[in-house]
């Protein structure tokens, strides 16, 4: 491997599902990393298993549109580790060809969800037709390729930069956003053969602390009662839980589990450690900062 | 109103979702209903609110595909009661015309979930092609159609009876079909200029109770782990839980909760005002019998 391709790497190489402009992309960037576009959610893990990718930033809950449960299940069966998380407000802007306007525009190109998150928009201009489009940068790309000034966008401010297009204005009133929680991961254990990858300066961030679980709990009555007994008994200060059926056997659950706490508390192992108890199985995604 | 109409009415119409056939269907006659198609969940919910059923029975988890969230949604804004539920296996049988072979067959007609659990049905015949449809009753009523013995269908035994089709056999081994919970709902008050609908013999079964609530936590931190406290400290048995956003506010949810408990022990009211005390707003959606 050449001297250059090591450095490349270390530039912390970051998967993310979409198209450049897509939001997945900008919290590849927040992480100052060098994104990498793939085509769904399971070929940014596969990134992060083959090693192309030091990192993946993958969305796990909106705050309207709750979670993103194809990535809980991805994360329940993939061998990766938790580095850090974030919020991100999806800002999603009205986007349009050089010299096009509102009042002259005809048609808006974007997400099911982000037209839907628009509605103020679209009740203010009712000459605007909503068209639904695979995703939010996507339909950025198409209106500048279409090369058509009624045709409009809404998609993030990047994508309006990387497709030439002009800011018409939000596409949501401020502070109206909704919010995407993305967490930063990376594999469990380095690629055969490569060295571990080494954190990079945000994964060592001083801010609040989460630590994330997944217990693998038994099909029997009373299991789940018994793991919200032993949550409480440890007085986690819980942020998040979700159920994911595991698939194998009929109404056995992945219980993911995700609390306010420093990995430098000892009473962090005492929790996981009465926690694995009462299950089959039971991971710890990571301790990680919010950047 | 004629008496006739009042005799049919009392025959208990219970409203589905899908066409005849569909498993929501036999949960719809397990319950000794007169079955009512619903094009859709929320069209369900319609027939109840306009008095059109008395009843509504709605798939709410699948031991294998977990929790059905569009449900768990309207569940939480209807003004609806759970008057019962019951598990129904989902033993599928592939359905053919008279004359039809599996040998003979070149493809079969299904919904994706369904196609998806006959994985093994499809490795052991390995020439047949499967091929996608709206819904398993809709598959069966396509095949009867159109005629040709070489189409097969992956759907209820009632849908194989309802279009003259021959049972070619188990789509999934024995005991190893999945299991769909559904609910029986009805209003939550009688509809206007109405008299309250009379419960109907299996909504007093003698059965193990559960029962349903569902909270609306406040946005703040810390929200979660109340709640989750509270369950602990009424030594609830919980069997279900589930989040979903509010929609309203960020990151506000509505919890659902699901917990063992006949409704004529005095602590089922004790932990509901427990529970009520750390939330925004709590509702009592039945305690009722498995049947």
């Amino acid at each position: 491997m050449s001297r250059t391709h090591g450095v490349s790497r270390s530039v912390c190489r970051i998967a993310y599902q979409g198209e450049p402009g897509a939001w997945s992309e900008v919290a590849a960037l927040r992480a100052q990393g060098q994104p990498r576009a793939c085509h769904d959610f399971a070929a940014t893990f596969a990134a992060l298993r083959s090693g192309e990718c030091a990192f993946a930033a993958l969305p796990i809950e909106n705050s309207l549109g709750g979670s993103l449960y194809e990535n809980y299940d991805l994360l329940g069966r993939e061998p990766v580790r938790i580095v850090a998380d974030t919020y991100l407000p999806i800002d999603d802007r009205v986007l349009g060809l050089p010299g096009a306007t509102v009042a002259a525009a005809r048609r808006v190109y974007s997400h099911p969800l982000a037209l839907e998150e628009c509605a103020d928009f679209f009740r203010q201009h009712p000459h605007l037709k909503a068209a639904a489009a695979y995703d939010t940068a996507g339909a950025a790309a198409f209106v500048a390729a279409a090369g058509d000034p009624t045709r409009l966008a809404v998609a993030s401010p990047r994508a309006g930069e990387l497709h030439s297009l002009v800011d018409l204005g939000a596409a949501v009133p401020p502070g109206r956003a909704s919010i995407t929680r993305f967490l930063y991961l990376s594999r469990a254990e380095p690629a055969a053969g490569r060295e571990p990858e080494a954190a990079p300066a945000w994964a060592h961030g001083p801010g609040p602390h989460k630590t994330s679980l997944v217990l693998r709990l038994p099909g029997r009555r009373g299991a789940l009662g018994e793991v919200l007994a032993a949550c409480a008994g440890q007085e986690l200060s819980v942020t998040k839980i979700e159920l994911r059926p595991t698939r194998q056997q009929p109404f056995e659950y992945q219980f993911f589990l995700d609390f306010e706490a420093d990995p430098a508390e000892p009473r962090v192992h005492a929790a996981v450690a009465a926690l694995s108890a009462s299950v089959e199985e039971a991971r710890t995604l990571g301790s990680y900062p919010t950047i």
